[in-house]
Formats: C-alpha cells, sequence, structure tokens
C-alpha cells in the first residue's frame, strides 16, 4: 500500500550552521553584520574552518514549512538536493528525526551541500553566510513520481525557479500532480525572485497554480502593483486560492468571490521573523489537506506564524498541534 | 432651479462647548474625567454657569460628516433638531460658515439645543457632559422632501433611532430618497446603539440601505460575530456596499464580490480619534456621489479620517480637497 501524504515540498535543501561570535569575530573575517551575505564554496571552507562549533539545523523555505506540518502532525515528503557529506546527512537527519520523508538521493559529486553560515552576536544579530552549493543541481530525476501522486497538495519554492535544471525538475513535478489530479501550491519566496520571473511565474499562474503564498512585497512585485488592493484586484482573474501574508497586518485569503480578511494572532514580543511565511504556509496546508474551510485554513496558518516569530529560528518550537487544539481550531 | 446636493444629512444637532479647566474644578464639580457623561437638562445649566467661557463648535456625527465634505469642496444640506436658542444659532451659524444648508426650523418650545460640554484639562483629557435636549425632538414634519430628492445620497446617523419619533422621521427620508432614486447611506454609530437595535437595522438593511458605513466593533454586534472575517462573510448576502472601517488597520469595502483592502493612511502622531469614522464617511461619500470607483472612495475616507484624527476635535482644520489633490485622488 503506498503512503498518503498530506504535503509533497519541492525546495532548496540548506543547513544551517549557528554559532555564537564576538563582533571581533566578524571584523577579522569579514562578514556583514546583520545581513544575508551570498558566499562561494571557497569562503564556505575558510567560514567553517574558523566558525566556532554551533548548532546545526536542517533548514530552507520549504523544508521549513513540511517541519510546521509534521508539528501539526501532518504527513509530509521533501524533495530537495543535498551532497552525501556530513552536512547532507545533518539535513536527511533533522527531516528523519520529525516523521518527514526524504526520497531525494544526495549527489556522490560535485558541489556540498548548502549551508547558511549563521553568527550570532550578543546583541542578537544574525550575520548569514548562504551557500548555495548542492541544492542547484536538482534534477528531473530527483522528482518521485510516486511520492507527489500521493500526495494531496504539492508545494514548490520559487527560489528553486532560479536554475534551468531545478524549472525542469519543478515542470516535471507539476505534470505529475496534475495528471494525479492533485493541488499544486507555489510560494512566490521573495520579491527579488518575482522579478527576476515574472513572466514565467504569471504563466504558471494563469494554468498550472492552484494556491499562491505571497507576502504582500512578493505580490506587489508580481502584479507590479503600489499597493495592497491593487494586488487583491489584479487576483479577481485567478482561478485559484490566493494566500495573502501581510505581517502584522494580518492575511487575505481571496478564492474568486469569496475574501477572507483575517488578522494576525497576538503575539507578545516579535523576536525574529525568519519563517513567518514559512510556518503560514505549513499550517494552510495542513488545513487545506484536512479539508478545512479556507478562513480555518488562513486561521491555522496565523498560528502557525505566530508561534514562529516569537523566538528565534524558523521552526516552530512547540506543537503547533496542541496550540491549535487550545485555539479551538483542531 | 432646484439646489443639487451630494449628500443629505440627518442626524443629531449637537453644538460642543469646550473649555480648559484643571481637575479642582472637576472634583468641584463632580465630572467624571475622561469619560463621556449622559447630563439632564438641570446639569446643563448649572455646568454653564460655572463653566469657565470656551469656543463653541457645531458637532454631532452626521453634521460632522457635512462638515468634511463640505471640505472636500462638496455640496450637503443637514436636517437635525436644535431650539431657537443661543446655542442653536451657534450650530446653524456653524453649518452655515461652511457652506452647509440647514434648513429645519428651531423648535420655539421645548427642550434646549443640544450641547456637549466638554471639560479639557492641561494632560489633554477630555471630560465630556452631554445633553441630547432638543435634538431628541425631529419629527417628520422636520423632513425636507426637496434636499432629500436633490441629493446623491441621504445619509443617515444611526443614533436618530434611539427616539420613535426620530424614527418616522428617518422612515420618511427614506421613502423620499427611494421614490427619487437616491441611495440611502447608514452609519451604525455605536456597538451600544447596534445592540438596542439589531434586528430593526437588519431589516433595514434588507432592502432599504445602499451605503452601510459602520467601524469594526459596531459590524460585529450587529451580526453577532467574535471576528471581523466572521463580518465580512455575513455580508455576502448585503446587495449594497458596506464601508467598514478598522482604525490603525484601514478599512475593507465590500461590494458583492468586489471586496477592496485598503490601508490607513500614515499619521504621524495619532492625537485624537474623535471624528475619524464621521469624517471617513464624508470622503467616501464625496467620492461616492463623483461617480469615483469604491477603492477611491475608501481612499478619499482614510485621507479624510487621517487629517482628524492627527489634531484634537472632530472636523478638518485643513482643507481636505487640497490634501486629496496633493495625494493625488482628485
Amino acid at each position: 500500500m503506498t503512503q498518503h501524504y498530506d504535503v509533497a515540498g519541492l525546495g532548496n535543501a540548506i543547513v544551517d550552521v549557528i554559532a555564537s561570535t564576538d563582533d571581533r569575530f566578524l571584523l577579522e573575517n569579514n562578514i556583514a553584520k546583520g545581513v544575508m551575505n551570498l558566499i562561494d564554496h571557497y569562503r564556505v571552507q575558510q567560514l567553517l574552518q574558523v566558525l566556532p562549533s554551533g548548532r546545526e539545523l536542517a533548514g530552507g523555505s520549504a523544508a521549513n514549512t513540511m517541519a510546521g506540518l509534521a508539528s501539526f502532525g501532518g504527513r509530509g515528503v521533501f524533495m530537495g538536493k543535498v551532497r552525501d557529506d556530513q552536512l547532507g546527512k545533518s539535513f536527511a537527519r533533522g527531516l528523519e528525526t520529525i516523521g518527514i520523508d526524504f526520497p531525494t538521493p544526495p549527489a556522490s559529486v560535485g558541489p556540498q551541500t548548502a549551508c547558511c553560515l549563521i553568527a550570532v552576536t550578543a546583541d542578537g544579530q544574525r550575520s548569514m553566510n548562504t551557500y548555495l552549493g548542492a541544492c542547484r543541481e536538482l534534477r528531473e530525476a530527483d522528482i518521485d513520481e510516486a511520492a507527489i501522486a500521493a500526495a494531496t497538495v504539492l508545494y514548490i519554492e520559487g527560489y528553486l525557479w532560479d536554475e534551468p535544471e531545478a524549472k525542469t525538475a519543478i515542470e516535471k513535478a507539476i505534470r505529475i500532480a496534475r495528471k494525479n489530479g492533485r493541488k499544486v501550491a507555489f510560494t512566490l519566496s521573495d520579491p527579488f525572485c518575482v522579478e527576476r520571473w515574472r513572466s514565467e511565474f504569471m504563466a504558471l499562474l494563469k494554468d498550472r497554480i492552484d494556491i499562491l503564498f505571497a507576502n504582500e512585497a512578493e505580490a506587489m512585485a508580481l502584479f507590479e502593483s503600489g499597493d495592497f488592493d491593487g494586488v487583491l484586484q489584479s487576483l479577481r482573474g485567478f482561478k485559484g486560492i490566493a494566500a495573502l501574508t501581510r505581517s502584522a497586518k494580518g492575511c487575505v485569503i481571496a478564492a474568486g468571490k469569496e475574501v477572507h480578511v483575517l488578522d494576525a494572532d497576538p503575539v507578545s514580543q516579535v523576536l525574529d521573523t525568519t519563517g513567518a511565511g514559512d510556518q503560514f504556509a505549513a499550517g494552510f496546508l495542513f488545513g487545506y489537506s484536512h479539508g478545512r474551510n479556507l478562513p480555518d485554513c488562513g486561521r491555522l496558518g496565523t498560528l502557525a506564524a505566530a508561534e514562529v516569530i516569537a523566538h528565534y529560528g524558523a521552526r516552530p518550537e512547540t506543537s503547533l498541534r496542541a496550540r491549535a487544539v487550545e485555539a479551538g481550531l483542531l
């Protein structure tokens, strides 16, 4: 009997390596403080040698969403490329621990596993150094037909679109999902990513995406709109469901005539907004794959986002299922 | 030739009397600080004798809206009841100054003109003492058929519904508006007012209101909903336009399939939120009566609300027309 999945995720497989350092370390190693620096493989080797030993956490946008899904008690499978190295094993173990299947075979040649080396200073600032490495090597052959056919929703991270080979892989995944009557969800990932691929994303939206996730900046970039209402009106022709997140303003779910305006869950202190969108998608997709109505899907999303922004890190630290039960949503 | 009006307003005619006092004055005169106290005519006489001389400003919810309309350059007429006393003359003068017609004859007998005696202390607190007086005496005979027939929109303040005679007057006004093919707009005024008249307001909504104005608390009270999205879904059967204000969250305009989500205009410092809803209605109705699309009506509303909350008092202090031109809305 084939395993059933709620969601099959497709995204960048990245390991976060988080270490405490001081400002002197940043200075001596030429790390720009508090921002995201894209680095190459020479630089990652060099930094890994000098970085104090720290925590390794499987990361990446869609993989974080799968972790949230698991925290709700959902069943997920993730496809993304790692190398057969130590970080690759760490990534696989991270998903295994939380019960997310990970069938993609690691590469035995080529760049090493993607990582994000994060130097955290005592003032709470996160200086990130991202090396994309192996996750850029996702190929058509890595698309697991059985897994997609067995999942209610195929969830795709927009970042993948930057690699021509990964794009071909996504197109294959979408064909499999549609052939099997499954739903296709897509997250825009980043306003710059949208700028790079606007016309192709618009073409996807026309007939191959059932659920679109976007934050306000991404959606405004996609529709070249100067305000949120412009986005909402541009979506009136879209036949699927748009789940638009608006940070402290909550979210708007639009599906044809049906528009829901939902507030953000109250958070006593916002510590780190990393992963808010990923966890919103987790809650929404958990609800959707369990047949919940759209406002409840949105509420599960805002509940998950509220959990993750109240602590550091992009994955939930408490049971989202328990929270949702407490909130009367499950 | 009959004068054309953009809006004919129907509401409580109240004069605000604003005077600076100290805490000792409040204590000696038993005025609860910082809140609204409803008072009777004995009390108003007593307070008027002891209150230091202050500014008199025509007020009242729908009358404030008419002042906003005038500030946009709109043409308005207001119906509301005053007595032929000094405050009544002050109210009439207040409307005349800004070019709003005021055909309602003052009462020559009965309670004196309504007033709100506002003691402002040095800490910026406003202690209000409201006497409804003559404005509760609005009768069918006060409804000016020609004025309503000549106005694009009839705008009614929900507070009036508390008086049986005023209710009859409203029903007459609505009949006239409908007979002449005019639109009827209604503002819920206050959550407690909604609690008192929920079933009657729901009946009005069914077939006699074209534009409903409500803030979040009022709308939630009307539809007995625990959250904003519940309100929005309850409105899906409503055939008119709902303009729902949400304080810092902006507003949502819902008209059948068409839903607009508009942000609040940025305000550097919110000083006094009195009149925000009244001015939102002013901007919206100015836009609506000038044939603007719904998002632009909403934007004119949020622009007017932003002006009035940035200073003390419920009427605009700068030209809303000039602001709207500057913002590219006119």
